[in-house]
């Protein structure tokens, strides 16, 4: 599968937070940078996402903001 | 400011592409990585948003999705 | 590639509109129903989307909202 | 009440799981094919959303990715 | 209809400006504040949404972020 | 810190209501009008979001919608 989504950064998970419906998956992605990823636990279930593993943080562009200093 | 979002990534913009109403921004968060975000004419405007400029991508972590190879 | 968005409807490409940014891409998931991406041209032109074209939409749960009639 | 998201698709609820502060709620749209939606439980009782429902899902066009096969 | 999105303000819409393929609408919602909607032309021409309609801003609440000042 | 996301209403937390991985915070932006956040438990830590706290709820324009009456 291909994804229109342009952002995809390549990373290894570092920690999975399992909540009542919402998990909270932080991934390594290079140079001391942390994505953090909100899902469902049905998507942790389902692609196996355990601390280690090697996955790809996918944002749509349209969820990126851009911020400067004051 | 500071604000909820838990995903800050620093940048430098590499092109702004300006349409009608929205704009693309590509921020170079290093690594070779690129960031690409849609965001309002105004914004770009307002923020004085150009190549060159340092910026911080932000993204709301309810707008990350994990993906796997198969 | 697997990603963790729970709502993947397959269907056929029915319409491509472009702007000068952000291109509409209508699909038909079947049943008279028809799936509407705003997405950016980029990805249009990198995933070589035209009418015609098989494709899966794909949606995070935390974008889908639930409505009733009064 | 008429919105202007463009994808509205009409089913019937499979399934509510409640959170602590979010449930998922699974909705049946016709021809095997089920949406998931991932809101506050507050609108699970608001609207009181119950397995059984006629619901109608809602998304925003810029919330759709397309996908398509390698 | 009556939809799950927690945020429905009302106001009067005080501008529309069309792009090629997304328009942005403003909307005043009193005290002085304007929201700002980026949604497709064609909903804009089906809600008929002109300058001084009344009008409601829907906002899922997974889509808002609180700011504090440093 | 400066953002590019249009929608900034200032107001006061009313409400903060902690689930297992995440939160939902109440803000009172005057005129009667509330504004609810579903943000990561961490955030409101990291922010100290309390009730009575003076904050600025932040939406991206893309995750507004208009709706109209019928």
């Amino acid at each position: 599968m291909k994804i229109s989504a342009r952002n995809q950064l390549k990373g290894t998970v570092v920690d999975v937070v399992k909540g009542a419906t919402t998990s909270h998956v932080r991934v390594d992605i290079g140079g001391g940078a942390i994505v953090t990823a909100s899902i469902t636990n049905e998507s942790v279930a389902d692609l196996k996402i355990v601390k280690g593993l090697k996955v790809t943080t996918v944002v749509k562009s349209s969820d990126v903001m851009i911020a400067i200093e004051d």
